[in-house]
Parts: structure tokens; C-alpha cells; sequence
């Protein structure tokens, strides 16, 4: 008789969207005639960008065409992809990542889920909290994250990393030492930001623990702030502690396209094992690389005319932001994010929590954001609003919150 | 200090095709006026048809524009493409599937390679030998097979299911109980079909031990034989017992276009869990949906021009495979497959070992093929060749052969 892996049943239900979706729903069917604005989706809105639609409708020939048809891709990506990225993230940035260091593959949340495949199983993981759920749910399902406490909403064997406004929602180092530390900056949901001189802290507490630190620097292109750095490569040491994860999705809205990639440097070795090794095991025996005309796609962002469209989408989108934060801080509420991110993250007024300040913000203001609690308890008393609206719906659900 | 996943060191290295390149290369370059044929490869070469060309191209556009722009996939795929493939694959073929059944992901290596996570690590499994290396070298890195030994090339952990020529490459039913088994047909690597009847033994034998049968049916696109099943499901009681895996790689070239599907039954429960439910979450968890534009490739796969300009590919292909196998019987050689599938299992002649053949093969007739020895112990003293080149390199390579 099969046995079916008992840890997934330990994880609790995943009802933060489904959540939200039933009470929009309820909303509008007793309010049909209200508009809603929704700033609570972590989705791109702006269309790819015609450099990128150019570069997949010449892919797309080219795969119709014998002369010019692809299969099965190389393991790592193609070299096309794999030199423009290590050029323009990394050698332009003084960061010391070669070609060969990068793995190609359709997102950072599959990379980001995957990672924890090439540790063993006795490791205790540390996680921001709040947190991107993905990080802990995939360790769940590993077994790597003993019993789950209702109560606490924590997982026995999990080290959290508290974000709060006391520490400007950078997390110090733990008591109890880590082997994994997920680190998440710019950060989704906080929408903060670690200057280089905090990282080269946890880098250098990483290379004396022989931890590994994940870092998933997925927001990086939102930085707008000098000392903020764009790769953990920028620290001295991280080539023997740090992998990193990187994605698409957000600084060139491919969330529908799906690309992005991870680095591990040659250096980082554990127990006499090189982790480049180990990842590329993995990715050659269970992954077949991303599409032709994706790769195509990401090798077009790296383009001059590429880097000037998708700059643009980037600062639409942090016009936005800037409405929000100063338009919330006008209105007296505690807000932070918004400068490095796409997101800010409110502390709910008048002691409500964070899904009655949703209802109340739904049914008041008629705007959707996404309650804070959905992210670990770190998040209880928070409410993160997007920038990835139109800036007409950004500026009028402002106005709204201001006249409440 | 972190431990890494120690099972990962248990893998033997994979040194099948760069021990094929390496010698291809030495001959090569010993033999710079010598033609090389290749049949070996296990990718397609046949550009992507015009049907689907212009789908991707027209999805191309719409991600270009606000209106019609499509951010992140609904989590099991879109609708259009999951209607079409339980019409198509199921309806048509009278299987009992439907659409939410299916999950769309990016290609069946990552299924068959991932599908393994919702088991306890407890479960013995069982494969073909020869085999496809994946189902293996998965199970090996969560840690279920054991130990290896050198000598007999096989894990103390699995059961391996020998496919020779006694018993026409479809194993029999084992004497140990496996809890999981693979099973793929028609097969990769020896190019065998299994009857509806032979099939439908396996499954009421799953049915009765409480087994999980994972099917691969990559290449069902390749079946000409009226009692050879195109899905599992098209036996009694597979639903309780089964699951599939589908591919667009071979069915329609897809193998730098990335696209595949499994199917999961509700009614497959073991030990009171669903394993569509966990399936569902481990699909939510770590990924994040085919690409837009590579699904409405898939969808127009389905449509009358799709399905003409497909079938038009593989009777290419079988055409390949009719003049292989007629041609290297008509040569003295012992050989199966060809009939269902793309490949072509020859006996190695003369008591030749595989790699033996493989360098006769090269030297004589300057024709590269696979040998089956890289498969698994079983594929020893066989050789594979694949239906992929072009009609007049293959009709060439027999002829070589023919004349040795």
C-alpha cells in the first residue's frame, strides 16, 4: 500500500487569497452599483514591452523554420541569456558572477521552493516573519519544520526572524544558529529594504556559522536608494555563503512569462560538496530548461531599448508607490516601504486587526488590500497596498482613504 | 553548519551522452572528411508546425497590449487549454477525465521528476530495467532506493522489472509488492507497446495492493496498433489507481517549447488523503504556471490544422522508424519497437557488449546511436536508435549499415 507524504498534511490551509477573493465577492453582490480598486494584487498590470514582443515574434519564427528550430535547451540556458545577465547584474554592479554560476529556469518561486531539495532534511531553517509563505510551505512538505502550533501560528523546529517597526523591518541575528536563512530584501510584504552594510552582517554571520544563506533578491530593480545594495554579491564573503534567487516577473512584468534564475558561486562548498554541483544535478534530472522564445524574451530586457522600457514600467509603478505612502501618511496612518519596493506595509489604526481594518477599508473606501496576518503572525496589526494598479485607480483609492 | 542532501552523493555520474560526445568528437576529429549520421538523439528536429506558429505569435501580441495582457496562469492552467486536452485526449478516446483533473505544466520531465513528493519516503518503488534514468535518479535524491551497488548497477531498494526480448520488453507482475510503480509505454528506452489487456493486469494488480501506478505516455502520439491503449484511464478501475503523464514534446515537437500535463483522478485516495489534493499544493506551492503564450501553443495543438500538421510530423518520423527497422532486419539484426514509437531496440550482434557496437557502429558505418547499457543493466547487449533525423540521413544510415 503507497504512503502518501505525511507532511503535507501538516500544512494549514492557504486561505489568504481565497479569503479575500469570498468576501470581494460578497461585496460587490451586495454593492453592485460601488468600484472597487484593488491594491492588493502582487501581479504586474503594464503589458511587456515592445523590444521584448519584437524579440519573442522573432523566436517564434525562428522555431517554424528548420534552419532555425531549437530543442531540448542546455541545462544551465542558453549562453546568450546566461552572459547578458552576468554582464549587466553582476559584472556591471562589481560583483564577481561568471556565466557558468547562473541556472536558468521559469521563476523564482520554483527555484525558491526547489533549493531546500539539495539539503539534507536535518537542517533548521530561519524565516523573516512575516514572510513569503513559499519558503515555509515547501520546508513543511520537506519535513524539515517539526509541529505546527495553532496557537503561535509557528512551527517548532522554524528559527523566526521578527520584522517589526522597532527594527525597521530588518531582522537581527538570531539566538539560535540557522543552517538555511531565507532573507527577502527589497521585501515582499514589508516592502523594506537592507542597507549593504546590514547584509555584510549576515554574510559575515553566515560564513562563521557555515550557514547558507537564500537570498531572494526578486524586488531589486525597485531600488532607488544609494546604499541599498541590488545582489548579496555586493558583500564581501557572500561567494561562500549566499545563493542567489532572481526573477523576471517584477522588473520586467513577466509573471505571465515566467523566467528567472538562480546563482550559486563555485566557491560554496559544504561537507567537501560543491552546492553548484549538487544544483545542477538537480536541475539536469528534473528540469528541462525554459522555453526558446522565453529566453529570447530575457535576453531582449538586457537590450538598450529593453532596459529603457522596462525602466519605465519601473517607474510608473513607483509613482504609484509614492502616491500611496505619502497619501497614506498624509492621512495619519504609519506606513513604511514603498522606496526600494512596490509595496507599503500599514500598521492598522485603532488597534483593529488586520483583517477588520480589510473589511473596514472594503466596505468604507471600497479599496482591497491584503491583510498583514496572511503572512505569519510578524504581520498581525499590518495591511500591505500595491503599486501595481493603474496610477488614475492608485490616485483615486488614495483620495478615498484620506476622506475616511 | 548546514548539512547537505547526502543522497544526492549516492548518484552515480550520468555519463551517457558526454561519453557519447567525447568519442563522437575523437572520431571526429581523427576523421575530419567522414559524414556522421545521428541516431541517437532523443530531441525532434521537425520545425513547429504553421498552426502553431501563429497561435504563439498572436498570443505574443496580446501580451503586448493593456487589455489583453495575462499576468499569472490560474494555478492547474488555463481553462482553454485543460478543455481541450480532456476533449481530445479523453472524451474522444472514452476516458472518464475531466478538466480539473488535468494540470498543465512545463513538460513531463518535471512531472515524472517531481510527482514522487506527495509519497512518504517509506514507499518502495518499481521500475522497468532499461529504463528512462529520471524515475530513478528522483527517488534516489529523496532517499528511497537504498544502496547502490556497482556491480549489479542496481539500488537495494527498488524493484526492478526486467523487459528483454522473453517477454516481448512488458514485465511481468513482480514477486515483492511495490507501492510505487513507473511505467512508461510506449516505452523509452526499447520502443515496446503494451495491450490493453497486458495493461489493465497492472492495474487491477495496483487496484488490489493499493499501489500507485505513474504512467508515463509521452509517446502515445507514435501508437499505430489498434489494441495498444493511448491513456490508462482507457482501462477499468485506472481511476482509483493511476496516474498520467503527458507530453507536447514529442506529439508535437515541443521540446524547446516546454509543455506537458498530468492527470490525477479525484477518486485516487490513499490512506484517507486525495492525491489530487496534494498534488493541487505542491502544483500551488512551487510553481507558478506554463507561460501564456506556450499554453495557447499547446491549445492550438488541438485545433483541425493543428491536429493535421502534427500527424503529418509524425508519420514523418514513422516513416523514419519503418525504414529503420525494416532496414536493420533485412540486415541479420534482431530488433523490436518501431511500430509504436520512435525508437528502435536492436540486438547488438556477435556477442558485442553495447558500447562495443556503439564504437563499431561509429567507426564502420559513421552512424551514432545510443547504446542501451545507459539505460540500466538491462540494456545491455541492446542499442537504441531513434526516428528523429531527417528522412534522407536515416534512409542513408541503413544503407551503411545494411552494407557492414
Amino acid at each position: 500500500m503507497v504512503k502518501i507524504n505525511e507532511n503535507f498534511l501538516k500544512l494549514p490551509g492557504n486561505y489568504l487569497f481565497s479569503e479575500i477573493a469570498k468576501k470581494v465577492n460578497a461585496f460587490q453582490n451586495a454593492h453592485p452599483q460601488s468600484r472597487l480598486i484593488r491594491l492588493g494584487i502582487g501581479d504586474v498590470t503594464l503589458p511587456i514591452a515592445p523590444a521584448i514582443i519584437e524579440a519573442m515574434h522573432k523566436a517564434v519564427d525562428e522555431m517554424g523554420k528548420k534552419e532555425s528550430f531549437h530543442g531540448y535547451a542546455p541545462d544551465l540556458g542558453y549562453e546568450f541569456l546566461r552572459s547578458a545577465i552576468a554582464k549587466n547584474d553582476y559584472e556591471k554592479r562589481g560583483c564577481d558572477i561568471s556565466e557558468d554560476e547562473i541556472f536558468v529556469s521559469d521563476g523564482a518561486k520554483s527555484d525558491s521552493g526547489n533549493i531546500q531539495e539539495i539539503f539534507g532534511l536535518e537542517n533548521r531553517i530561519a524565516v523573516c516573519d512575516p514572510v513569503y509563505p513559499v519558503y515555509v510551505d515547501t520546508n513543511v512538505m520537506a519535513g524539515r519544520t517539526g509541529s505546527y502550533s495553532k496557537e503561535t501560528e509557528q512551527w517548532s523546529d522554524v528559527i523566526y526572524l521578527p520584522c517589526s517597526a522597532q527594527n525597521h523591518f530588518v531582522p537581527e541575528l538570531p539566538k539560535e544558529t540557522p543552517d538555511l536563512i531565507y532573507l527577502c530584501f527589497p521585501n515582499n510584504p514589508t516592502g523594506s529594504a537592507i542597507t549593504k552594510e546590514q547584509l555584510q552582517t549576515w554574510v559575515d554571520y553566515a560564513n562563521k556559522m557555515g550557514s547558507v544563506i537564500i537570498y531572494d533578491a526578486a524586488y531589486e530593480a525597485y531600488i532607488t536608494e544609494e546604499n541599498v545594495p541590488h545582489s548579496i554579491y555586493e558583500c564581501q564573503g557572500a561567494r561562500t555563503c549566499a545563493i542567489e534567487l532572481r526573477s523576471f516577473s517584477k522588473n520586467a512584468g513577466f509573471t505571465g512569462v515566467r523566467l528567472g534564475y538562480t546563482v550559486i558561486p563555485k566557491d560554496l562548498v559544504r561537507g567537501g560538496a560543491s552546492l553548484h554541483s549538487l544544483w545542477a544535478r538537480r536541475h539536469g534530472t528534473k528540469y528541462n530548461g525554459a522555453p526558446y522564445i522565453i529566453q529570447r524574451a530575457g535576453q531582449a530586457v538586457y537590450t538598450e531599448e529593453g532596459q529603457t522600457q522596462v525602466k519605465e514600467q519601473i517607474h510608473y509603478y513607483m509613482r504609484n508607490a509614492k502616491v500611496i505612502l505619502e497619501g497614506v501618511k498624509s492621512a495619519g496612518f504609519q506606513a513604511t516601504g514603498g522606496v526600494n519596493a512596490p509595496y507599503i506595509w500599514l500598521k492598522t489604526p485603532d488597534q483593529m486587526n488586520s483583517w477588520e481594518f480589510f473589511d473596514y477599508l472594503l466596505q468604507k473606501a471600497n479599496v482591497v488590500g491584503t491583510p498583514g496576518s496572511g503572512f505569519g503572525p510578524g504581520g498581525e496589526g499590518y495591511f500591505r497596498l500595491t503599486a501595481f494598479g493603474t496610477y488614475e485607480n492608485t490616485v483615486e483609492a488614495v483620495e478615498r482613504i484620506k476622506n475616511l
